[in-house]
C-alpha cells in the first residue's frame, strides 16, 4: 500500500556521520530552547539547567551488527552498554550520572539471560556510579539491540566539545590504541573455526588483555579525574570509539584545524603490536582504523605541557596545525602521509 | 561457545512489567545520587538539577511489533515515535524541552525514505517544541529500530507522579478512548485484503479520525497548560499508552488503592463506538484494552472538581477507593465487574 520512492539513494553513498549530517543539519528550527547549548555533532548534547549544565549521550547496540551472541557473554554485553555511552560522557569532561537503558529482544531469550545482561548493566552502574532511572523493554522479531542514554552534569568551566581546538595545540591520547580490534579479531577466528569444525575449542592463545579490551572495555573516568586533580581543562576532546583516524578527523573538521601526528607518539601496547604481526596487519593501521578503544583523545594548549608531561597513561603524538596542512602522519620510516577517516562502516550488511 | 543457561524461563511467563520489575527491583545500589527523585516506575525519571527538576523518558519503537510500514508512511512514524516519549513527558505535568533520536536500519531503506522519517520527527519538534539535540544511527541486519529519549523540565510543586493517589480522589480522562485501536483494526483488515490480493485498492471507509488516531496520535499539552491555567495539579497522573485498564491497574498497585469506575463515565468517540460494533467488540473492551490512545488519566482532589467539572474535554469517570475494593466497573447495565489490566502483551511473536 505504501509507495516506493521515486529517486533511491543508498544509506552507504553517506555513510553512518553523513547521514546524520544530512538528515539534520539545515533544519532552521533545530534549536528552540535557549536551555539548548550543544546539540548534534559532538559526543553528547548539553542541556543548560541553571545551576548546571545537563549532559546527554545515547548509543544504540544492535544484534549482529555491534554484538556477536557466539563469543560476548550477556554479563559483558550488559556491561559494554553502559561503558560505551559513560565513554561519551567523559569525553565532555563531565560526570554521568544516571543512565536510561532500553532493550528489545526475541523470546528465544530466556529470562534467565536477561538477569546476566542486567547483571553486567548493575555492574557498569555500580563502578562508574551511575543509577539507572528508567528505560523500556519490548520484543523484537528476531535478534536484541540495546539503546543506552547516559545523563551527565559538567560545569561551564570545564566542558570540552569537539570544535575548540586551535592552531598549535597538542594532540594527546590516553591509555593504547588497536587492543580491542585485535581481540575481536581473535574471537572472530574462533568462531569460525568453531562453525567449520563445532567439536574444537576455541584457541584464545591466553590473550586475556587484546580480548578483554573488545569484551569488557572501560571508559576513562579515571582520566577526566586525573585532568581535575591537575587542573586540566583539555582545549577541545573525543572519546575513540570508531577509531583513532575517524576521530582526529572529526577533531579537525570541527574545529578547523588540520593534525600533524607522530607514529612513534601513538601508543601500542606490545601484545597488540605482536597480535597484529601474527595476523599480517600492520600495527598502526590497527590502531589507526581499529576503533572500540575507548580511550580519550584530546587537545591541549603547549602552556599547559608541564601538566601533562608526567602523567601516567597520557601520551603527546602530535600538533594541531591550519586546515590547509590536512591531517598527516609522520611515520617511523620518515615519511609523510595523509590519514584518512576510515572508522568502522556500519551499513555494510543486511537486507 | 557461549552455553545455554541451565535453567529457561521464557520471558512471557513475566510479561513486560513483570520483567522489568524482576530485573531491576531489589537492587540496592540502584540509587547512588541524591539527584536521583524518581527511578524506574513511573512514566519517566526525574533528577534533581539544582534550580529545575530534569525528568527523562524513554521509549522504543520496533518494526513488527510497534508498527508496520506496509500502511505506516514512515513520516507519520517519524512524528508518532516523538509524541509517545513526549506524552510520558506531559504525564508527569512537565515540559518537553529536547529529544534524542537513535535509528537502526537495515540498508533496504534508501536515504529518501530516512528524509521522510526526519521530516515527521520534526514536525513533531516544531508543533511541541522540543529540540532534537543528538542520537544514533546504526544499521540493522533486518528491519527499523527507533528509540527516544525525552528530557524536559518540571518543577518540585507541580510533578505528578502515578503512587501518589489517594483514597476518595476522583478519576478523570482526558479526550476519548479505544478509537487508535479501532484505527489499527481497519488497517489491519485492509493489509489482510491485500496481501490476499494485491490488486484491490484499501477501503478505508473515509475513517480518518480512527485510523488518524491510529497513525498520528498527539500528546496532551494542551491538557497540560489548561491545568496551569486553572491551578489544577492532579493527586496523580499516567498517560494512556497500553489502554485503561493497564493504566488504572498502574496508578492503584503504585499508590495502593482500589477504583470504581462508571462505564457510562468511558468516553467514547462516536466513530469508534460504531466501528466497535461493526468488527463486533464491545466498545467498552476497546476503551479498555485497546492502548495507544495517549490520554491523560489522572487522579484530583475531590476539593478541586469545580475547576475540572466544566473544563473541556476532561471527563469523570470514577473515584479511587480503599484497596480491598478492588478495581470494578459499574456497567450501563448495572452490573459490577472486576477491571482486568491486559494491555498489549508485547512478547507474543517472534523467535
Amino acid at each position: 500500500m505504501a509507495e516506493a520512492s521515486p529517486q533511491r539513494t543508498d544509506v552507504n553513498e553517506l555513510g553512518e556521520f553523513g547521514l546524520i549530517e544530512h538528515l539534520t543539519k539545515q533544519r532552521p528550527e533545530t534549536t528552540q530552547h535557549a536551555s539548548t547549548i550543544k546539540s548534534i555533532g559532538d559526543d553528547a548534547a548539553v542541556i543548560d539547567q541553571g545551576d548546571a549544565l545537563t549532559v546527554v549521550s545515547t548509543d544504540m547496540l544492535v544484534e549482529g551488527i555491534h554484538f556477536d551472541l557466539m563469543y560476548t557473554p550477556l554479563k559483558h554485553l550488559g556491561y559494554k552498554s553502559v561503558v560505551v555511552n559513560l565513554s561519551d560522557i567523559y569525553a565532555m569532561n563531565a560526570q554521568p550520572e544516571q543512565i536510561t537503558v532500553s532493550i528489545a529482544i526475541s523470546n528465544r531469550f530466556s529470562v534467565e539471560a536477561l538477569e546476566e545482561l542486567y547483571d553486567g548493566i548493575y555492574t557498569a552502574c555500580r563502578y562508574y556510579g551511575v543509577d539507572l532511572v528508567g528505560g523500556d523493554m519490548t520484543s523484537s522479531p528476531r535478534g536484541m539491540v540495546i539503546s543506552v542514554t547516559a545523563i551527565g552534569k559538567g560545569t561551564r568551566e570545564k566542558l570540552t566539545y569537539r570544535n575548540t581546538a586551535k592552531v598549535g595545540d597538542l594532540l594527546c591520547v590516553t591509555g593504547n590504541l588497536g587492543a580491542a580490534y585485535l581481540g575481536l579479531q581473535i574471537l572472530e577466528r574462533e568462531k569460525q573455526l568453531y562453525l567449520s569444525n563445532p567439536g574444537i575449542q576455541p584457541d584464545l592463545e591466553d590473550q586475556d588483555f587484546l580480548v578483554g579490551r573488545q569484551l569488557k572495555p572501560e571508559a576513562r573516568r579515571d582520566m577526566i579525574e586525573l585532568f581535575a586533580k591537575n587542573q586540566l581543562v583539555p582545549t577541545a576532546m573525543i572519546d575513540i570509539s570508531d577509531g583513532l583516524a575517524s576521530e582526529i578527523f572529526h577533531l579537525c573538521q570541527q574545529s578547523g584545524t588540520g593534525a600533524f601526528v607522530e607514529e612513534s607518539g601513538v601508543p601500542i601496547h606490545p601484545d597488540a603490536e605482536l597480535m597484529a604481526l601474527k595476523f599480517q596487519l600492520d600495527p598502526i593501521t590497527c590502531a589507526l582504523s581499529g576503533g572500540e578503544d575507548y580511550e580519550l583523545l584530546f587537545t591541549i594548549d603547549p602552556a599547559d605541557v608541564d601538566k601533562v608531561k608526567y602523567l601516567p597513561d597520557i601520551y603527546i603524538m602530535g600538533e594541531m596545525t591550519r586546515p590547509e596542512d590536512g591531517i598527516k602522519l609522520h611515520t617511523k620510516g620518515g615519511n609523510i602521509h595523509p590519514i584518512k577517516a576510515q572508522g568502522w562502516r556500519h551499513f555494510g550488511g543486511g537486507a
